[in-house]
């Protein structure tokens, strides 16, 4: 996706470790506009899986998801990462490990938004080593629900996430796929 | 706001301590195209407040925050509640309680996104005490930045929020004023 990239080349910044900086458009400042855009990219990318409803995760996943939902006109649900008072005793719950933060987080979601046999897309910002996404798959197949599609607005691919999604055999669709960072500089995969 | 509150009654849910259970809409499943309503409602609320960026705390404020960004097509920034590794060292920085955890929260946002000068308009999901929105506020003020107005989707005004926000001197748009939820029944403010 040519804008998306476009606002990589000007404002991502690699910090180290693999590591994208992406801070003013995606993950603390939102450009309400290109997000919506990315939206419209899934929904037009996901419009034959015939998904019944989109899973992500918080915090970063809300914004691209919940577009992604506009477009396709779906309900769309976070997955919690510190169980609210508002949430039931009984919860899909798994545990993944976090690429930015070097520690384990918890992703936790209500049966009652993710009801069995239903068909669910999962949107996320990155895919980076796929740790995040396949713990949001193991709450989808905890709640007996299919997982019919996987988006991501940025994939890193040198850091194999897609590797390990393959096997999921359901498409895996990256708005931009970023193949190197060395030195800083950005090189893509058409 | 008829569509929202019809909302509150068909499936918000009162729990005990003045705590409103609105999962299913807003702050765990999200219905993008109410919250896309919501957005609209608070762009013609502050269609007069040339408001230049709007500001939220993340998570349940990042939806109705981007859904007004969107509609008054400006920038939107939520505050962090954990500094990522991708922010800054240097960053405002404030403390609020939090009402439904009953502890404090962090509230950080990068001076890169909160520009002095500037004219903000806060969005949040809910206006109870006003602690984190007055947390917010103190963000603001500590930027050199200007407080434009205050919009919540949901208001309950029986927790005396609205006053501490009084000698603020701005707008404060509640989209649903809840007066009381006693023995789960809603009683509103038109």
């Amino acid at each position: 996706m040519q804008a998306l990239k476009d606002r990589i080349l000007a404002e991502g910044r690699y910090l180290q470790n693999g590591i994208l900086r992406v801070d003013s458009f995606i993950n603390h400042q939102v450009d309400p506009e290109l997000m919506d855009a990315c939206g419209a990219e899934f929904a037009r990318a996901f419009a034959d899986c015939k998904a019944d409803r989109i899973l992500t995760a918080e915090i970063s996943g809300i914004a691209p998801a919940l577009m992604a939902a506009r477009h396709l006109n779906l309900p769309v649900v976070y997955a919690r990462k510190h169980k609210p008072v508002t949430m039931p005793d009984q919860v899909y719950f798994t545990v993944a490990p976090s690429h930015t933060k070097g520690n384990m987080v918890d992703l936790i979601v209500s049966p009652d938004y993710l009801p069995r046999g239903e068909k669910v897309l999962i949107i996320d910002d990155f895919l980076a080593s796929g740790s995040t996404i396949l713990g949001l798959v193991r709450l989808v197949q905890a709640a007996g629900a299919k997982l019919v599609g996987i988006g991501t607005l940025i994939e890193k691919s040198f850091e194999g996430g897609r590797k390990s999604l393959e096997t999921l055999g359901v498409p895996v669709v990256s708005l931009v796929c970023i193949e190197s960072m060395e030195n800083g500089e950005f090189k893509f995969i058409d």
